[in-house]
Order: structure tokens, then C-alpha cells, then sequence
């Protein structure tokens, strides 16, 4: 097992996301020794589509791609709420460009379009939104875990265990960011 | 009022629709005197997000263009489940090259994506989708209704009164489908 003691991860959340593509990749993360960060549009809970709800630890006011080591994009109704903001957008754009993983699943990449950051790489997404990614200029291809350079997709809850391995796998070769 | 006797008018519908963005055109027209055909993936009831269900009148199988004066594209999660289906992404692109109306409403421009008819022409839709109707090639504007040619789009439930009116007002322009 990966040992992502000091690893920081930013996990970008809004109202109806897809429960268990937020709580199972910040249990597993967080086992590993990481910290996860939920980072809101604003301050206090967010509910997810069926029954779960998380804090927001942070807002993207104060939030900075510097502090972080890696990104999450859980699915579900979530990236339609963070892709109308400019912050989580400008957010998203800069964590791609920065070289540090960005993992996005299933409705995920839906933010990843508004970010711009997808023309000519190569992605996968819940299959009702692929004709929208390859508009946005990917090569999307329906696999369960697709890693192109510093972006990491998958495609539904049943993709998370590969999702999961690949997140612990570039968190552990990418420099602790500064404290 | 527009008299609509005779006109016959296709709404395609999936699971998980916004209510309101089927039902309320669907009443509208009907008291004008169109008869509303609900067409679904397969047959059977189909189930709104807030409670209304609806009957599958027919499925695209047995559909034609041809049997029709005009279609509406409800909203909600409606569209996610058509676009990935050959059946209503065919039917809707020869629909529109018809150049009879099609009425899409919110999320209903998910399935003019798919179709690849939005290159060139203007419309709107709900925002969280907008980013997408851009990279299909569209002119979006954020207005309650927009009308480009045979193409009516309206963004949200609020947009409703505007949106039927505007889909009567072009039914009375269009010839009657042969019986």
C-alpha cells in the first residue's frame, strides 16, 4: 500500500454529487496517511444525491493550487454546480497546467470542459456526457481508468477501485507541496 | 389563441424528466387541440424527478418524422438517457434537417449536442450545460426563448409560458403532416 503521509489532496465538491464518488476516494486517501480538503463554492454542508453529506473545510477564495498535491472531481450533479463559477473554473484550469494529477470521474469532466484543459488528451466519462468531451476536443475512450500524463479518469462508481489505485499511485511520485 | 386541431406534435422522453418542462407543454397544446405524442426508448411508463409519470405513446422504432408537425425536448435527466441511444439522436437530427420545429427546453439541448445540429445557429439552455452547447458550435445566448429558424430553445421551468407560446405560434405556420 501507498503511504501518502503529508500528501495533500483537493477535493473540489458541490450540492448533489454522486455520494460515493466523494466519500470512498476520501476514505481511501485518508487511510493512506493523506489529508483531503473539501473545497466549496462556499462555507458548510454539501449534500450529495443519495443520503451523504460532507463539510467544507475550504472555499475556493482561499484556496490555492499551491497548497495541494493533487485534485479530485467527484461526479453526479456536483461539476454542473462548480462549472457556472468562475473560481472553481480558473481552480481547475490552473491545477491542470500546474502538472500535478487531476482525477475527475464520471459527470467529473464536466469541469474539465469549462476549464478548456482537455483539447487533445485523451479521457473517459459517464457515457451521457461523452459527446460533450470529445466536443471539448478529447479522445475519449470508454475505459474504467484512463490516465493521460497528470489527468486520471474514470467513468462510474464501479471504476473506483482503479480510480483509487491510480490517485495513491501519482500522489506518492509528485514532491510534498510547500507548507 | 392559437387553434392547433390537427397538429400533431412528437415530446421524446426518458426517465428522470423535469415535471414540469413535459407536462405543462403537453397540457398547453393539447387544450389548444394538437395531440402530443410521448415517444420512449421502449415502452412503458416513464417516471419524472419530482413525482409526474407519464405514458409512452409510442417508441422510436415505430416513429416517424413524417407522422409529426413539431417536437419537444423536455429537460431534466430526460436528455442524458436519449443522447446515448442511436434511435433518438437519428430521429432528432432528421427532425431538425425536416425544418419543422423543435422546441428543446434546459437540458433538452444535450440531445441537439448529440444530433450535431447546433454548429452555426443560435440557442440557449440551462447554464450548467451552456460550455457544451458552445463547443457543439452554437451561438449561445442567455435568454428566456430564443428562435433560429425552426429551432425554439428556452433555459428553465420559468421560461415555460414564452416557450409554449412560441412552439403554438410555429405550429400554426406548418403545413399538417400527410395522415
Amino acid at each position: 500500500m501507498a503511504d501518502l503521509k503529508g500528501k495533500r489532496v483537493a477535493m473540489v465538491l458541490a450540492r448533489n454529487f454522486e455520494d460515493v464518488e466523494a466519500t470512498d476516494p476520501k476514505a481511501y486517501l485518508e487511510k493512506l496517511g493523506a489529508k483531503v480538503t473539501v473545497i466549496g463554492v462556499e462555507t458548510g454542508t454539501i449534500e450529495g444525491k443519495k443520503g451523504a453529506s460532507l463539510e467544507t473545510d475550504s472555499t475556493f477564495a482561499d484556496a490555492s493550487v499551491d497548497d495541494f498535491d493533487a485534485m479530485v472531481i467527484p461526479g453526479g450533479g456536483s461539476p454542473e454546480q462548480l462549472r457556472i463559477h468562475e473560481a472553481p473554473v480558473a481552480f481547475t484550469r490552473a491545477f491542470v497546467e500546474s502538472g500535478k494529477p487531476v482525477a475527475a470521474i464520471c459527470h467529473g469532466a464536466q469541469l474539465l470542459i469549462s476549464a478548456n484543459v482537455l483539447d487533445g488528451r485523451t479521457a473517459t466519462c459517464v457515457k451521457t456526457i461523452r459527446d460533450d468531451v470529445k466536443n471539448a476536443g478529447a479522445n475519449y475512450v470508454d475505459e474504467a481508468l484512463v490516465v493521460d500524463g497528470n489527468l486520471i479518469t474514470s467513468r462510474v462508481p464501479g471504476d473506483l477501485p482503479q480510480f483509487n489505485e491510480a490517485i495513491a499511485k501519482h500522489l506518492t511520485r509528485v514532491e510534498a507541496a510547500a507548507s
